[in-house]
């Protein structure tokens, strides 16, 4: 492996970034092989991570009943969810297919352990926040690599942490990231679904570039 | 462009993982074309964000006169750091580079808008923290365009918010996500620096891993 990246490859890595999409519908049950788990999860593992903590762990879940229980988490948190949008939004919120827990034959979950390699971190010192950061990196990782692999996958954010902790049995001290669904898909979507379902548009670049200050 | 990704697109996207690092001394002065930081902003604009709310904004900043003011407030956080670290740990402390702020030619600030696309947004309802973490995901995705171009980039987070807000005018309701310096290299390590020094090793993935429940 040369460290210089050829144009092909860096076309092949700008293909991946844009057609990643957050899939909750188009989930099919064949299962996930092991061998392709393992590099989701090393590629995971290659994350950037502040004063080389490489403060995350994974879990890997593929029981009915245990996914289960984070579907209950998340039904609960997301009737919560519904009742903060108000009219119209409420409406169209109630319409949207937020997760497909029970549909994808694999759950990973990401967690932070925040008291990896002592208390004092470099990089962390005036950020504390950096080591979720780290966390958040690996998500992004395996979630590229997912798509290389042809694979979906859903982020649930809709679930409060105790119902994640409770669901996986999570120590209380390690901060759960993220709970991703996993699966191979029928088809991606061309665009994200919010987008497409005229929620939000896609912003245009240039009103987010800011030159030398804000 | 196909939305199926080939064995040879995912050994790619593997590479790039793989190859990268967090740069911090081997920055060459050349600028970086136009046309690579369109590339590099636009990666990070197809992350995935919570709600598609999109909260991220981009300070492209050239000018060496800029980036003092943010090597200045590195250079208060990173005093600040060194005291917090004991004995021999302070020592090693003192021996690494952290930065490349005035040696690359770009610096990049990525910033998270929690206002914005209103107060609820989906999927943020249960974890308020998911809209920053969209933008660290448009950092990875950034990171991972900038390998692609044979750049490397360095996250600076040795910095206290206020002072990244003063030096880049940054309104106070903007959290900073991140500083990255970006820039071509004479180089890229083969695995991380930090690694290399003895201070971490690399986890061994296998003792990350769990299966069904922590």
């Amino acid at each position: 492996m040369t460290m210089t990246i050829t144009e092909t490859e860096r076309e092949a890595l700008y293909k991946v970034i844009y057609s990643r999409r957050d899939v909750r519908g188009q989930f099919l049950p064949n299962p996930v092989p092991e061998e392709v788990i393992s590099r989701l999860l090393d590629a995971a593992h290659h994350a950037p991570s502040v004063g080389f903590m490489q403060p995350w762990d994974f879990i890997v879940v593929k029981e009915p009943e245990v996914r289960q229980k984070v579907k209950d988490g998340f039904e609960l948190a997301h009737a919560e969810a519904a009742a903060m949008f108000s009219g119209a939004k409420q409406d169209a919120y109630r319409t949207f297919k937020l997760e497909g827990i029970m549909e994808s034959p694999l759950g990973i979950c990401v967690t932070c352990d925040r008291s990896r390699s002592g208390e004092v971190v470099i990089g962390r010192t005036a950020n504390p926040e950096m080591d979720l950061y780290s966390s958040v990196c690996a998500v992004q990782n395996l979630w590229l690599a997912a798509r290389a692999e042809n694979l979906g996958v859903g982020w649930v954010s809709i679930i409060h942490h105790d119902h994640i902790r409770q669901a996986l049995g999570i120590p209380d001290h390690i901060v759960p990231v993220a709970y991703l669904c996993v699966g191979y898909v029928s088809f991606f979507h061309a665009t994200p679904e919010l987008e497409q379902a005229g929620w939000l548009p896609r912003m245009e670049l240039e009103t987010l570039v800011h030159h030398e200050t804000w």
